[in-house]
């Protein structure tokens, strides 16, 4: 029966190039969705896409590719999202397929501006998307080192065991190992609140705070972000786990990530929009310290991190100030 | 009262050199323990270590420098040593000064080989100390950044309150910030078993895999550790306070780390014997992962990374093997 289920990826980023070739090696098929119709000729023509991973080479006969979102959707029973959540509204409103009883994964890490909500919350909240059709892919993984086939964890969430199942074994490979979860709520705010945490370490860097710093930077992150994810969703999860704190660890470490990038900037003293023109792509982080920042006033956990990234962001404060006052309030 | 307490310093490294540095913001004068007498006159004419952290200047006039271990632990209350494990038992062998009334405060982060104990224990153990006498120092620190007066958390660790406040308040500045636990178990182990992770680490570099996979590693280990630790010394503690998580972060993702240094060159092919040549130093983690695993004998905690670890150090197993094996143990 598995053998059957039809898969699109929707996006044309390093994300979504990734997975279409996780699943390619378990798939005979799949349907690939992107808006440049120049990557996809490139792709049917080369092999590979000319902006993201390009070193990784495609079987095209497997690939369905299109411009068209429609196709893609109309194609498929499972649809994994790879897209900006930034773009995610745009592209969904020019669906006129159903997205009913299709199964819906989102492997985007962060907030729905339109709507402030996490990428499973939209569908469910807009697109009347029951929760036992909602999923989610999460690290810790950077797409580059898929590309490599370099060793790669995933944690599939799911509320519904056996799409978490079916999903989890079509990417599975000798490259990328995967484990299922049922916290589909605390996956998705831990991949979403651990790039502030990341601005927050490059801040921190380009402000020239050391490694010693660092490490305390993140110990407090997790413990902060255990606190977020209990008052937003409570049940039994282990913040150790690689879905949480090897997902802040991979992207609060890593100098490929544009959230960290992003933050250093600010921490060597760009504004925050001329840190945005000069990456000329946006930081997921700087809208999800946002909406986590909005959220939190009706929660009420203690997040002094996310309110030092947000006071910096978003309330024009000097950074260094806030990082000073920050230092006192961690340990 | 604090006032009149006298500290000593045993150890002429980075640490202890670090240490020293802290203590002289705060007290008027020190005794300062080291071997070499050469890097003593060093010190008196030219007011820096000339071997370790050669940046830091020194007030000569408030060291009371001495290559005689009975003059230093004969002149102070509190004597904080910060020599490698592997040296603390010769040290301790010259003593004619009796340690009984002196209160000891471990910033060594490892097992002394001839005991198979960590500091704290060896001290009660071997020298019928008292617990309530009996202290640790833990970062997250290295010590090149204390050089660099970059801000750094330290815990002290005691079982009486009031003796830990004492050092943190010596210890502390304006780039030095302190908190104190009464977990000088837990605190103590977990300095000790984060270089076995940093060796693992190391390893996983050597062979080739990638930030990913080290996420991963690292969110195993530190659940590993809180199991460990747990079997050892059972308390509430929070396994991902600076002192346990971030102490194991800045070691394991530091490529300073002499511990993940030695795993590297062993990941890369060197057999165990050369790379301690090549390095000309001990990587404390060697000893401590022939500790855990023997100690772990006992408990029965699972512990796959340090089972790995020891495996490759002294069952002479393949790196490569081991690893591919341990991968699917981690999750």
């Amino acid at each position: 029966m598995t053998e059957n289920i039809k898969f699109a990826v929707i996006g044309g980023g390093s994300w979504a190039t990734a997975i279409a070739k996780m699943l390619c090696v378990n798939l005979s098929e799949i349907s690939w969705y992107m808006r440049n119709e120049a990557a996809i000729e490139h792709i049917k023509t080369y092999k590979h896409n000319p902006n993201y991973l390009s070193s990784v080479e495609f079987d095209v006969k497997k690939l369905k590719l299109t411009s068209d979102i429609n196709e893609a959707v109309g194609y498929a029973d499972y649809i994994i999202f790879a897209i900006p959540s930034a773009f995610l509204d745009t592209e969904l409103e020019k669906l006129t397929v159903s997205l009913q009883d299709k199964i819906i994964f989102s492997a985007i890490k962060g907030i729905v501006p339109e709507t402030s909500l996490i990428v499973g919350e939209h569908f469910h909240v807009k697109y009347d998307i029951p929760y036992y059709n909602i999923g989610v892919i999460t690290g810790p993984c950077h797409a580059e080192e898929v590309a490599m086939e370099r060793l790669s964890y995933l944690t599939i969430a799911c509320g519904d065991d056996e799409k978490a199942k079916i999903v989890a074994k079509n990417l599975s490979g000798n490259y990328i190992k995967t484990k299922i979860t049922d916290d589909i709520i605390g996956t998705e705010y831990a991949a979403m609140l651990k790039n502030i945490y990341a601005i927050a370490a490059g801040m921190a860097h380009g402000l020239g705070y050391g490694d010693n710093f660092q490490s305390v930077l993140m110990s407090n992150g997790i413990r902060e972000m255990k606190k977020f994810i209990k008052k937003v969703h409570k049940m039994k999860r282990n913040i150790n786990d690689s879905a949480y704190l090897g997902d802040l660890l991979v992207t609060g470490y890593s100098v490929f990530s544009r959230n960290r990038m992003f933050g250093n900037m600010i921490g060597k003293g760009y504004t925050v929009k001329s840190a945005m023109m000069e990456m000329s792509m946006v930081a997921e982080g700087y809208y999800a310290a946002k909406s986590a920042y909005k959220l939190n006033q009706g929660y009420g956990a203690k997040t002094p991190i996310i309110d030092a990234v947000y006071a910096i962001l978003y309330e024009g404060r000097d950074a260094k100030t806030i990082f000073k006052a920050l230092t006192d309030q961690l340990d």
